[in-house]
């Protein structure tokens, strides 16, 4: 093509993008006929779902009602924070709402159940909801202290609300668990996954957790449907609270156990550690080493760590 | 300062802003020095090169036509589907042309070869990639499905597709391992590392992987450049698929070898095991317990577990 | 409802949702009540701190100079490469003066000092990180090559810029540990998490880290605030370098000790190891091997591996 003149090599190559453009109805033809085969996954259909944009839009919204003055540019002062905070949970009524009403209405369309209340039952949640705003806040503050009393690296409260992983993942799991609560569907795991997601962090949105839980660093911890937390636990990076293995085909017959550990008061559990098993109880401040591995009870005020594993040392002076 | 008249303050100020501003251009000719030094990376000249944030938009759009209707917030329809199909994909088919011309163009420099034919090729690159979609849902379906059935905190396919970032990975690896077999440069690895940030799953996108492939929480998975997973298998959080240590300057000797395990078909691995090395093959059927770091093969049908490890407790009452 | 007449419907609906969104003024109150009470937290006066939003957006643009060509989708050539710098400069340093200054005024306020010089500081302090941009590069650029040295699965640096979330975490680290080295306040630590939330690998910014450090993988890796690391240090996903376990009480007095280890030049740690304590010394030149949990110090040239963990194999065929 090099020795072409120029004007043929243009029609050259303008005949060649026209030749693979015009391959695109095949494409959208063969699509088309994937969503008819009954095999893919689609959602096709006159009922619309929820965004997974709006909802992660809602958690902004959310977080900017739990600690006003943090996550915006503008400044509130005693005299405009009354409207600040009227014009915020205005307009989160509505786009709550709207969203909540779209998951019930999904659900509802999914089990073919009528669906002539699903907008009412949506609004009523929303404002459920955010009746609950206040107690959130006072619960986060009670985690927001812990971290500073549980991180010799923080530096004051404002640090750990703008920055720390551990507050942003346990702000949306209280979140989550109250949508939970109120049988709202598919929302509390989008916003948990987006929590995951930002943070490292896996608290599935049904867990139980106590006043005063504090997450230090954070990467890798899962935290399974069934837990159960305390008051004033601590919990470090890379941490499981998970389920005992399943056996295949034995899945089903387990969604509805208790599968997850129970983790009483003042508990505190190094980076690493594992705890497995619906029937494992781990007592009130007891403290687990760093990548201990447990599938059974532990009484209260028990320390739990490895023995020193056997390490083998080659070359160097000792 | 305090004691200054209010104008006199007022220029000092400013006078200060002015004298620190004045700085800014002997930062700019330091940096300008700093690129033709010789020592500092910078991509200058002509060419340009694919730009992460497009390759992200493309991923984005590559899942709107493997999902339909799950990541917008328009309502998809029977009447409508083909026009929704018909303009993403026209969409699809220019930018991915663009962003695939711009990476063999790129690589075509660095090698110094002539770049004559690159939109061509990267025009056949783009459409032989969506000629491959619906096949790519098919799989993507038995992976979903994959994942209903190995975890019993799932409440339906919806809840997946959404917010699972097991499947998310996956998807995003798919996508990026079908660019690697077209030979396409930089783009499967831009994708796979953006699929690694949001999920915290690394997936190389020269790995190999069979269909129904679930990832369970998923952080801190490491799946090496040239593993080889069977259908069926199961993983969970912290898994490492990698190579044994590198003595330095061998590196250069290794990057052609296979250095990455081979996993055989329905072979479960729990969370934090380790499998290392080219040469290990974990045989059909076995399941790898939690934390097991192996480094041989295990013959098919195996169960393998850590022998449980030495604990030691202090206080508490048993 | 099904029963009733259409209008009737309406009505009732209508006056249901005026119903709800009649109750969001009470949530208001509440909510104001609640910033009163003094046991949340909220920023509420006529200072405003610096926007996490601004810092993320201050990182970007640092990145593009010290990466020149690599984050934008503008050709950058010899002959506007002053412009581009000069423009780029010259916004940066606005926008960095700003979040300065306003992290030094909210230190101010919170400490109770007056603030006149605030402004003035934050411009110094600005410019003066600008000068160090062109030593930052040439220091990036030893990380650039020990990736490319450290990693078989590297094609080319193009590749480690684009797309390593350890270059990418290293290269925040270096920025926001500048600036704690300035003393600014809460920025460094925002940067900081924010490189944790898209890498999963958390390097507090007052770490010491030497030249060509790369990080493979990454994900679970944790740097704590006091570490102090050498030139050519290699690290693999999921190693912490942390503090021995703080008993409660002792966190105030801890704040301000070496609590996490040393590592000196050509140490390589591979994945999962955990290396404790402010007086850990690891030796120049060794190797840590995988999952090795080290609380004392190791001489230089040792290699330390986990004695091979005791595994139980039930069935297979070996």
């Amino acid at each position: 093509m090099h020795d072409m003149p120029q004007t043929e090599r243009c029609r050259t190559a303008i005949e060649t993008s026209r030749h693979f453009r015009e391959e695109v109805p095949d494409v959208v033809e063969k699509l088309v006929a994937s969503c008819g085969a009954g095999t893919c996954f689609d959602h096709i259909g006159p009922e619309p779902i929820p965004s997974r944009e709006a909802v992660i839009d809602l958690i902004h919204r959310i977080n900017r009602l739990l600690y006003p003055g943090y996550f915006i540019r503008t400044r509130i002062e005693d005299f405009n924070l009354r409207y600040y905070f009227g014009q915020e949970a205005t307009a989160l009524f509505e786009l709550l709402s709207e969203q909540i009403t779209l998951a019930m209405r999904h659900d509802c369309v999914r089990h073919n159940l009528p669906c002539i209340q699903c907008e009412e039952q949506g609004q009523k949640a929303a404002i459920s909801f955010m009746h609950e705003l206040p107690n959130l806040r006072a619960v986060l503050a009670t985690d927001i202290r812990a971290a500073f009393e549980g991180d010799p690296a923080a530096k004051g409260y404002d640090e750990i609300i703008f920055s720390y992983p551990g507050l942003l993942a346990v702000t949306i799991y209280r979140i989550a668990h109250r949508f939970f609560e109120q049988s709202v569907p598919l929302i509390p795991r989008i916003m948990s996954e987006h929590a995951h997601s930002v943070t490292g962090i896996d608290i599935h949105p049904s867990a139980h957790i106590g006043e005063s839980f504090f997450i230090d660093h954070g990467t890798g911890v899962v935290v399974g449907e069934t837990t159960e937390i305390g008051d004033r636990v601590r919990v470090y990076q890379g941490v499981t609270l998970g389920a005992l293995s399943l056996p295949r085909n034995e899945v089903e017959r387990l969604r509805t156990r208790k599968r997850h550990p129970t983790i009483e008061d003042d508990v505190i559990i190094y980076s690493g550690a594992t705890i497995l098993g619906g029937e494992t109880v781990i007592g009130a401040r007891s403290v687990i080493g760093g990548n201990v591995w447990l599938t059974e009870s532990v009484p209260p005020d028990t320390r739990v760590y490895l023995k020193k594993p056997d390490l083998i040392y080659i070359g160097g002076t000792r």
